[in-house]
């Protein structure tokens, strides 16, 4: 993706400086899922201000070691937020805009209540005696804290890995308080191949003599277990590619009587991964978080579909190439499901190499889609973009970009819902959306076209046309649009039955192949035209499809052939110049046909 | 790929039955890399006969955590080795006509000289001063041990993982010993990420209390951090769909006492693999071992090209799809190797599931395939198959399939070097090396086609054409080949002049689409035409980059356009029956068209 492509207007840019952490102390009851706590606190920080309507606040939700530092600086340590580069003064996540909250999550070891917490009953740490913790709690206790802020609402729930999942939970367990999700690097639900890397990791702590079922002191804490286990979640965090690019086969250079010969700096990385971790992190924590993270599953008995059925906030799920903890595969699984139940819900893959750690880095294109659909969740006015209204002109080439898609913008109906299948930049939909009230999702595998999508606030499926089809279940939408898109497929015809089968309407427009001037320059010269509608020659071509009216409608008039019969509806074609319609012979006089396919 | 598509003449099928292993000692003081031993022993079975020239020897090699039980069954215990389903009377690796191999390599725990072991000299075990081991130890003293055993020449050494690399440093270290390998599922260097996870099992056995720095006894022995270092390594050897499949989210059914509440079943099925790996395993083996796994280098400083450039085997490199431990990329790249340096070796790539295990699984396609290589490593007597020459013939549709192949075939000069992009099922190559001693390398996608190359004794590389001309060097061929691919390509331009840097001479055939025929049909109907050429109509067509002479000559008359130019050198047309020659008009006259370039 190319971040210049869609710009978006500054604010004025600057840090937030120097910050401190904030108490929030409840001191009622707090009924947990899974037991209680007569009391708690949660440690958090916050940016910028709530505005007068309290509608402005987006809040941001940490990953398992994580902690409530976002932004900003801790002058003393000189230590700067997680996300500092995404959060501030017109930065990705706008603090000019933006009341920006995060809070170190309920039972976490950096602020808030959690099992190094003195249990006030028993005057000790809870230690392992802390109650079994989900990520419903964690979002329980965030929503206590806005309430005491006083957000009426949120405009926006952000968060990465284990964020992400209390980003899901938030929009499944307040659907009326959450206008906005973005769901980064997550899953609806811990793999096998995940739980069981969690339970490696719990039992290298458990087996740690110094763990003493939970009951250690300062002075005696697993820390052998608790660095191995953060050793081998560490390597789950990177791609095989960084570490490559990082370490590859180096190895350390011996001397130091601390390092053992012939160590590979990946080893030594390693190790000292792990030790840095046992000063910050606490061994019983740990093992609480991850049981969190494996009991967390939207999917469960019910399925995906129904437990999100109440969702009503808009939603774009980020996925990254390169993890493979996260995979993309498991992010998309959430775009789908809300997809097939018609939620207002966008998937985009960005390609970057760091694997699941890849939402904690500097990646302009992921803090630009960032900032896009913090804009595009209302509305588009801040973002310069191509002109996004199809009006009359006469640029030639314009003429021709949007000749099909003002013939399939007449056949639409207000308050119809449209599948775009390669839906380029969003211009029909976000069209359609204005003049008619349509909910629409656009389905284009390029990323840049789908970060366009997404700055005109439309819904967008970045991927295979294909896979797009056939997760989306029977009659979800009433059009489905292929603006010149099926000269690009393997065996069109299936492709266009399953699209039947998803609308009950499908607008197919095409270069019509079989265009007197085609035809005449291909039995004189015995080779392709060349013109503004087919530009390369043969060695810079890619593969195309090419058809003609005659073939399509040979296709459309074998109904009996096809096990899922429709019927052809209106059609229009235009003359070469793509403008003037053309009436008659339409295979030999028509320059682009433009049909409608109806199953009854 | 479909195991019925090629036949191989099954011998007498049959079980091995009852085993028993053997003990091979060598009384003498054997040299290591990196110190010495002052006699061993080796646990070993044998499986067959050995030939009167003492060449039918082929040599297995095990993984990891295997042993020397590789076939048949240890009464007492019902114990079938690791392999029987691929070693055995008519199996893959058929008995009746091999004498099979396989040592407990040395090192290891089950029967060899390793950590467990006497020291002669201490009266103790070895334990952690066993010298650090390198595969090449391991190579070297099965050597030994062959020449023990009076074999002459290996016909194959075949190992996966761990066995791979001993496979490969096999081919280094003896080239005039070994005639053939299968290097399965393996790599030339570990790669960080895998250094990483073995550092982490490494870690968490020398973290446990009871290691001692190596000096346990076997009341007392570190069982936790070796069952830990298991259950992760255990999760590397699986795929992620596996795993799903296998456990998914399951939780145990409780009320057994010593299960954990709301215990995972895949959480349980590790530590089960843990306790299971403790009782036949050795802690201080796994560290010797794993060590010896991240020090295998066969890229170093030199690179892998210079380290392989004295082998001599016929190579076989198999990658399995779903395996994220030694990738199949790591697979390809030892073929790649080997190919840049105009070995004779091929790379195939099994579709399976089950991550790096598949290599152990009972799957079809990998046994035919093995039996395929084996058979073709030097004949091709025993195997039935598709007529294997280019003949004369009436039936038209084989005139249509050869008539390129025949004039391409008769360009090429004997002893010539060959690569076929797009080669099918090695027809062309089969050919060229039995009438031109041609050395030959075919690349196709499909691995049905791959298979039958195998089976033909053509060396075939399963993978893209783009990428397997760019792992190429300049000039390593005399001729590339395109038989009607180049419709399949995007931007054919760019990869015919890489192409023309591979091989000083390309020879390109196509069907012509400018034949008159073609355009009557067009211009009089407006639609594709239909016949035994163009089989397809549009509904169920792939996209295809059509051309005609005209359009190939046109590109090739724009030299100055070209960074690296080239000449036209012979040319034949075919009429539409693809059989008389056309000499004049041909862009009108003809259906196929043959093109040699030529880089001076």
């Amino acid at each position: 993706m190319n971040s210049s492509e869609v710009k978006v207007k500054q604010s004025k840019k600057g840090e937030i400086g120097k910050v401190s952490p904030k108490i929030f102390e409840h001191k009622d009851k707090f009924v947990m899922t899974h037991g209680e706590l007569s009391s708690l606190q949660i440690t958090y920080e916050t940016y910028g201000n709530l505005n007068k309507e309290r509608t402005n606040a987006v809040l941001i939700c940490h990953a398992l070691t994580g902690d409530h530092h976002v932004a900003g600086i801790y002058e003393e340590e000189q230590r700067k937020g997680w996300w500092d580069h995404a959060v501030g003064p017109g930065k990705a996540i706008d603090t000019n805009e933006f009341f920006v909250i995060c809070s170190n999550c309920l039972g976490a070891c950096q602020g808030s209540t959690g099992p190094t917490s003195i249990n006030p009953i028993t005057g000790k740490p809870y230690g392992m005696s802390f109650p079994d913790l989900t990520i419903k709690d964690m979002v329980s206790v965030q929503k206590l804290l806005l309430d005491h802020l006083k957000v009426k609402s949120l405009y926006s729930v952000v968060g990465g890995s284990m964020g992400g999942m209390q980003a899901l939970q938030w929009i499944v367990e307040f659907p009326n308080f959450v206008e906005s999700a973005m769901i980064i690097a997550a899953t609806p639900q811990h793999s096998a191949q995940t739980i069981a890397f969690n339970e490696v990791g719990r039992t290298s702590i458990k087996r740690d003599p110094n763990w003493n079922n939970g009951e250690y002191t300062s002075d005696r804490r697993p820390e052998a277990g608790l660095a191995i286990a953060r050793m081998m979640a560490h390597i789950t965090y990177l791609s095989d590619k960084v570490m490559a690019e990082k370490f590859g086969r180096e190895l350390m250079i011996s001397g130091d009587e601390k390092t053992e010969k012939n160590q590979f700096t990946v080893e030594s990385y390693l190790h000292y991964q792990g030790l840095k971790f046992v000063d910050r992190f606490d061994a019983n924590t740990y093992l609480k978080l991850t049981k969190a993270l494996d009991r967390f599953d939207l999917v469960g008995e019910k399925g995906l579909d129904e437990n999100l059925k109440n969702i009503r906030a808009k939603v774009m799920v980020v996925g990254f190439t390169s993890d493979w903890l996260y995979t993309p595969a498991q992010n998309r699984i959430i775009a789908e499901s809300l997809q097939r139940i018609s939620k207002n819900a966008s998937y985009l893959e960005i390609e970057h190499d760091h694997g699941h750690d890849s939402f904690l880095l500097n990646s302009q294109d992921f803090l630009h889609l960032i900032k896009l659909f913090l804009k595009g969740v209302n509305s588009n006015e801040n973002i310069e973009q191509e002109p996004k209204k199809l009006k009359h002109t006469n640029n030639r080439s314009i003429v021709k970009k949007e000749a099909d898609l003002k013939v399939i913008s007449d056949w639409v109906k207000k308050d119809e819902k449209v599948l775009d299948l390669g839906c380029g930049r969003g211009i029909l939909l976000e069209h359609l959306r204005e003049t008619k009230n349509v909910k629409g999702l656009g389905v284009d595998f390029d990323s840049q076209k789908a970060a366009a999508c997404i700055s005109r606030g439309v819904n967008v499926y970045q991927g295979d046309i294909r896979k797009a089809l056939s997760m989306l279940s029977d009659n979800s939408f009433d059009w489905v649009v292929f603006s010149r898109m099926v000269e690009e497929l393997p065996e069109p015809g299936q492709i266009i039955l399953d699209a039947l089968r998803v609308g009950r309407k499908v607008a197919v427009s095409f270069v019509n192949h079989g265009y007197w001037r085609n035809r005449l320059h291909f039995s004189k010269y015995g080779s392709r035209i060349k013109n503004d509608v087919y530009r390369e020659n043969w060695q810079s071509s890619h593969p195309r499809n090419h058809l003609s009216i005659k073939e399509f409608e040979s296709f459309c008039a074998a109904p009996n052939k096809l096990k899922k019969p429709f019927r052809l509806g209106r059609k229009v074609f235009h003359r070469g110049n793509w403008r003037s319609e053309c009436k008659w012979i339409p295979n030999l006089r028509a320059g682009l046909a433009i049909y409608e396919l109806v199953r009854d």
